[in-house]
């Protein structure tokens, strides 16, 4: 029987504090059909949106998103946590659980109209993903789609994100946090 | 004319620091045939060495090292900064300017006898890449192949991962720091 998505995820307790249930995309990327599966998934639901680039959120969005570039013969962009980007950037900061965080994505990393696909690995409650749709729209793009592996739909990340007017895609959903 | 590698990379003055020139690869990554370029000479160098996974180092060597995997349609496995892995993890220590650091990886991430491509986007001191080489090794795979976008030929980490017995590619070099 064929696997699916979720069969490669591994739920880790407690990680990163008491209580959480970690889904650890590592055992996804760590086994070869488990990556082809999810760069093709991608692939496949991005064929018809023209996309320019791919954009991918730290970390685990950069294994992803630039296997996903790759395969669409496309350059891969990163965007990341504050203090990481060398060159000049321009910034967003989102909330967590407690206080803030920021993520950054250098200030030429994009053309205006240039047509988007985000990438991560997982979506919560949306914020990091908020966060890089906005600066991609910053500097005059647009994410035509957003790829996630996980949903954690408790969570509502994908609501936010919707509401933005971009479209959402995941591959498989946890209940329950 | 082609583009040869270098001519995709970007020097960026005093980063992360004062008297630093900081290579920054997100212009080669971006950039459609930047990224099909590196991967491409990465593959075709190790296309004899029946490598079973690609290793990437974090943070710029998960963007690398996804591409690479999925061309040669294998799984990825990441060695990260400590505190990151969610699972059971292996670590190793090493030396920077002032301090150490660590990096981490799963201890069931690969299997003894495992051929492994180790990928990162720069080589300096070597340290980082010698710490992922020792991690590889203590869970009786092997590193068959050390691949850098960049060398800092003057830091000298080229020969410090020769020594451990590991074949070393690089794309380029840059001189002087």
């Amino acid at each position: 029987m064929t696997k699916d998505i979720r069969d490669y995820i591994r739920t880790i307790p407690d990680f990163p504090h008491e209580g959480i249930l970690f889904r650890d995309v590592t055992t996804l990327f760590g086994d070869a059909q488990g990556l082809r599966l999810s760069v093709d998934l991608i692939v496949e639901a991005c064929r018809d949106k023209a996309i320019d680039k791919v954009a991918g959120l730290e970390a685990r969005g950069f294994i992803l998103g630039g296997a996903v570039a790759h395969q669409l013969g496309l350059g891969f962009v990163p965007i990341r946590k504050a203090g990481k980007l060398p060159g000049a950037t321009i910034s967003e900061h989102y909330a967590l659980e407690y206080g803030t965080a920021t993520m950054e994505l250098h200030d030429d990393a994009l053309q205006a109209g240039e047509r988007i696909l985000l990438v991560d690995d997982l979506i919560a409650t949306g914020g990091t993903a908020a966060a890089g749709i906005k600066l991609v729209e910053r500097l005059g793009a647009q994410v035509v789609q957003a790829s996630f592996i996980i949903d954690l739909p408790d969570l509502k990340g994908r609501d936010v994100v919707e509401k933005m007017g971009v479209p959402v895609q995941v591959l498989c959903a946890f209940e329950g946090l």
